[in-house]
């Protein structure tokens, strides 16, 4: 395998291309960004530990039927995957109320939700990525009804899963971000990461905060919470 | 059937108890409001007008089988509604993307959306009436699945029947408002008002506006809009 041009660099991540046009490189960085790239940091070995936190996530869905686009985790900062084309839509799922719902509903952090909610954000910086539903997805042709029936029936299939490892870890799945990619087959399959970049993860006893929630809101022991967290899933494997 | 006293003053509509405990008595006012209160002002005769283009829209409605709150228009400015718990829900459906939406998703007024959308606002003055989706509402415990599902369904069945009447009116049906109220049995029926106040209607041919947008962007003929859709409204019943 021969990695070859940078593809693209996002705010966590580098994609290069490589000798087999099926597969991307991924590289994760230890940069941090939030609100919408307006607070700008670097966390500690952020990159590695994301790197082994989402290949853990992903090669456990893999073992449960959930398609995604990990081929396999090469090194300390680096995952091979599939290439697919990503849908333009920030997928969200929320068991408890939390960040910007709380704030845009009036409600407090920390309700916890009747039923899980999904939420989509049409991901587009220039629009600050806002909020729509599955009619405007479909309407502005970001995906068509069966890929989104697919993508939320994923999603909550997921939320399920991660919800029952985490709380073997004694950790709350408060809300986290998922992103699809349609392969060149027009399979949808689960792609990007999953993390405490893209998690809100309370402790189950104490409820602190282990997620980026930690840079964003400056509570200090940023770094901290991402070693924390991987130690619990590796526990897990014992 | 007695009037008795006022229980509710809204923006354009005032709500009256009877001696039918299961009655209310509307009145619809010539007050006009804009950007959630911000601007206000009066259209000539708009009481009376959306009396009637509402009551004209209802009873088409009731004999399609659509339920609704109307007993019926009793006088100029005055109906007899059933009494409903109102859905604390604005459902919008937009056939033709213009207003919050344009702006929003950085589209320009007037495109066609390749199918109609349906949004939900939650209820709420303070809020600035958010924009949610189904998993909110459920989640704030505003409707369940099964309300949601029945509003889904019964809005795009009305944009289908009030779509193909306004046409033959020789107008364009952009987006609409509806609210649902739920009956004390339980029921789902369609209820508040559908008039030029709560529709965007362009003409077919001119795309001219015939609707609030007069108001609200200050283009003057106001009240001879709402004239203009009732006549071509009784021009269908010839």
């Amino acid at each position: 395998m021969k990695v070859l041009d940078q593809l693209y660099e996002g705010k966590a991540k580098r994609v290069f291309k490589t000798d087999d046009d099926q597969l991307y490189m991924v590289e994760y960085k230890d940069d941090a960004t939030a609100f919408n790239g307006e607070k700008k940091g670097t966390i500690a070995h952020k990159g590695v530990l994301n790197n082994k936190i989402s290949g853990w996530f992903f090669n456990r869905l893999t073992d449960q039927g959930v398609k995604n686009h990990l081929v396999q985790v090469v090194d300390d900062d680096h995952q091979l995957v599939k290439r697919v084309e990503i849908i333009k839509l920030e997928v969200i799922v929320r068991n408890i109320i939390a960040g910007s719902m709380a704030k845009r509903l009036g409600l407090e952090e920390g309700l916890v939700a009747k039923t899980p909610i999904i939420e989509f954000s049409y991901k587009d910086d220039d629009l600050g990525d806002p909020l729509i539903n599955r009619y405007h997805a479909q309407a502005l042709g970001v995906a068509t009804k069966e890929e989104i029936d697919t993508i939320i029936s994923e999603a909550f299939k997921i939320n399920d899963l991660l919800s029952q490892w985490l709380d073997e870890a004694n950790l709350i799945l408060v809300d986290f971000k998922l992103e699809f990619g349609r392969t060149p087959d027009g399979t949808i399959i689960l792609a990007d990461e999953i993390s405490p970049d893209t998690c809100r993860l309370w402790d189950k006893d104490t409820r602190e905060k282990l997620d980026k929630d930690r840079f964003r809101r400056d509570l200090g022991g940023v770094a901290e919470a991402y070693v924390e967290v991987w130690r619990r899933l590796q526990a897990l494997d014992q």
